[in-house]
């Protein structure tokens, strides 16, 4: 355009960052090409002195790459099947739940539903309405999975009398947990607390729990590692797709339990009941990332986010080098699609612990690997491939085993790094299950979500008040 | 370039078509910019005359959209597994055999390894030595699958013996069947006939056989089609990887055959033959596919494709407006991978009743919805991408019911046009494993191949030949 066409011609316009000049325009029929700018999150220079800080703690590169080495190194194996009492040594009268901590007071719906659901299946309480009040007058004792070597999908609710995965790093012995998977809709771990729901999780106890014992035993220990490996080039990214891990967990399990002299009748109820859910493998996944996770924590001067976990109320963030304090920020609403007449006033903000997939470096960092999961998580299959290599410019490490064919067989972009969250201002992208708001409603969702910034500043500040000083 | 800087700077040379000129060149250290041009296959005047006749015929765009109807309307269910004997009256002598009909003399190595095997598993030789003697007499009656409704994988030799899945169109009852993947490596259809080989084909027939037939029939038909679908969105593509397919499948009987009342030790070893070959499925998928391409057969004027098929010495194919008649060429050698030692000059020219699954869309077809095939049959993922988005040149829909995710959910190509393979020059691509050229070997890799194109200009001839004269 030269300077004489300027007056006589119609204005062009491109406009970045805040959209109110652009709004403006648009709103006044000017064509207006938008370019995508991303303001640095809480662009203060409390931050940036934060920044220049732990960019300069000598510590940090050595004990990145060391934090990236152990949790590389993690070979996780399904070990046992067990009651969570017992694996977890968890007493009567407390229930672990998923993401940081929480009261009864401060937990969102779904939450608060699982909870009456799990006190009126331990025997607790005699119906619904006796649970609530018995919560609410402190009968409960809530704890975090996280905080026990465990994590939990969703609300995350775990008692005594649920059966529990039990996966193990035979080079270090270290240990993780996760419960069973319920399946969809209405379920406990979704905030759901009827009849149904309860009747289910005692036959889980009765009679997929041991089964599932009984098979793995037989079995020796499961590869869990290689199954996720395998799982990334069959079209799933292991959080909120899990169609070829639940079936090639099946086939792993299903001579041993067809010999297991089991009645046939329940033999058949539980591979319904595990071919029925394409879910049922991400209660393996989470905690084959968990047991990733926590090897890579406590390293002093790390900036790798070892844990991201939300309550349903708060979305937490634990890094190795600030050992396990949690940065905690409002959890977000998923944008995404919804069951039926759900619509985005039914759901309740972004709640559990399968973010640990996304810790671990699959789930919404993989979604490149698995397009179809647009149509059950929103986005397009541009958007898929986008974020995984997005990704990339926030993490440490490319993890060798988990390989995504359509990039080339790159490996899953992996340990998220703290430092590069906030000087990209790209934060980790979750895909996730949405549960109602209201207690009991159970699942009216899934979408895309990510953690809030302020996790991630408020990490950086710890870190730089650990560093060493500048010299 | 200028005039002047034409006779002082060196010479840019921009070579298209035949590579002697630019070979030359870069023999005397000149950059030359190679320009990827296609001749058209036979740029003969006889086969532009007789595209002049096809494209004319007045019947054509009738004929092919009704044969493309008649295609995506067929629903492949699995209705039953039976013995060839009975499923397909195949009486003691007779043998199937993939590709255009063949005699002993013009046989192949793998061919001739698996009539060889056949005849000991019948009974009607006491060795191979005396199968072979037997077989070179003319002892047996050779007589392609294709002409009974029937498809087999590599050598594709069914004897009364076998077993056989049995697929129905529930609309029009048009059936279609397929032997029993045996699995990889030293296998029957692979050429190879030893006792190991002659042991699994009994077990097949005595155990394997009879429990799937139990365990459909107990189910009801299996919606083929339907697994076909989804394991397109699981990273198979339905020719060299099967293995979601092969999952779902086991997931679909595995109630039935727990419950079936066999001794659980025969189901248990079902269930480990089953889930040990990620095959498995491959021989469902074949026969859903001549279930679909029956259908578009024998349409007056269309130029569909409805049969590719090779007995490892001779390509050929089938049109709908050719009736039964074979276009044939000599088989190519794939080019791929190698399994151990095996080399190019142990492999035999392309074999098989597979390319079944490129003719209905799938397979090579499909290859962007499974990159990780590269590590099996050779190229790379680009090529993988390229390869199903050329396809789309050559073929007459796409099929709404198989969707490739990576490509936005846009289905498959389907439906080989003649005359768009000898406009563009474009071949069908087909990924296909490779058998020893030596009778017994096995396996000794996979890879890509293409149709010899003087099956595709014969075909046109015919249709020309076929067609009213040009008014």
């Amino acid at each position: 355009m030269t300077d004489s066409q300027l007056l006589s011609a119609d204005p062009a316009v491109v406009a970045t960052g805040a959209d109110l000049f652009g709004d403006a325009l648009t709103a006044q029929a000017v064509p207006v090409s938008s370019v995508d700018f991303r303001p640095p999150l809480e662009a203060e220079e409390e931050i940036d002195a934060a920044l220049v800080r732990v960019l300069a703690d000598p510590r940090r590169t050595a004990a990145n790459a060391e934090a990236v080495d152990r949790v590389l190194a993690v070979r996780p194996q399904l070990v046992d099947v067990r009651p969570a009492a017992e694996a977890l040594d968890l007493q009567p009268g407390t229930f672990f739940h998923a993401g940081p901590p929480v009261d009864w007071e401060h937990a969102s719906g779904p939450l608060r539903g699982a909870l009456i659901g799990a006190m009126v299946f331990e025997g607790l309480a005699d119906d619904p309405d006796a649970a609530e009040q018995a919560l609410a007058r402190g009968a409960a004792r809530l704890d975090p999975c996280h905080h026990h070597g465990a994590v939990g999908p969703m609300a995350g609710v775990i008692s005594p009398s649920m059966w529990v995965f039990e996966l193990a790093d035979p080079q270090t012995g270290r240990r993780s947990w996760c419960s069973l998977n319920e399946g969809l809709g209405k379920v406990l771990r979704y905030g759901a607390y009827g009849t149904e729901v309860i009747d289910r999780l005692r036959w889980m106890s009765a009679v997929l729990g041991p089964l599932l014992r009984d098979a793995v035993r037989a079995h020796g220990p499961i590869d869990i590692g290689a199954l996720i490996a395998q799982m990334l080039q069959m079209g799933d990214e292991g959080h909120n797709r899990n169609r070829s891990g639940t079936l090639m967990l099946l086939r792993a399990l299903l001579p041993e339990l067809v010999s297991s002299g089991a009645p046939s009748s329940d033999i058949a109820d539980v591979v319904r009941f595990v071919s029925g859910n394409d879910h049922f493998f991400l209660n393996l996944v989470m905690p084959a990332g968990k047991l990733m996770m926590d090897a890579g924590r406590d390293i002093a001067g790390s900036t790798m986010v070892v844990a991201m976990a939300r309550n349903g109320t708060e979305f937490g963030i634990q890094v190795s080098g600030c050992g396990d304090r949690w940065f905690t920020g409002p959890a977000q609403l998923p944008d995404g699609l919804f069951l039926g007449s759900f619509g985005p006033e039914d759901a309740n903000p972004d709640i559990g612990d399968s973010a640990i997939t996304e810790t671990c470096g699959i789930g919404g960092f993989a979604m490149a690997t698995a397009p179809a999961i647009v149509r059950f998580v929103g986005g397009d299959v541009d958007f898929a491939l986008e974020t995984s290599r997005r990704m990339y410019e926030i993490t440490l490490a490319e993890n060798p085993a988990f390989q995504l064919p359509i990039l080339d067989f790159r490996g899953t972009a992996t340990g998220i790094d703290v430092t590069r969250v906030l000087r990209t201002g790209i934060l980790p992208q979750i895909n996730t299950g949405m549960a109602g708001k209201v207690p009991g409603t159970g699942q009216v969702g899934a979408g895309l979500v990510t953690p809030p910034a302020v996790c991630f500043s408020q990490a950086l500040k710890a870190l730089a008040d650990a560093a060493p000083p500048l010299t």
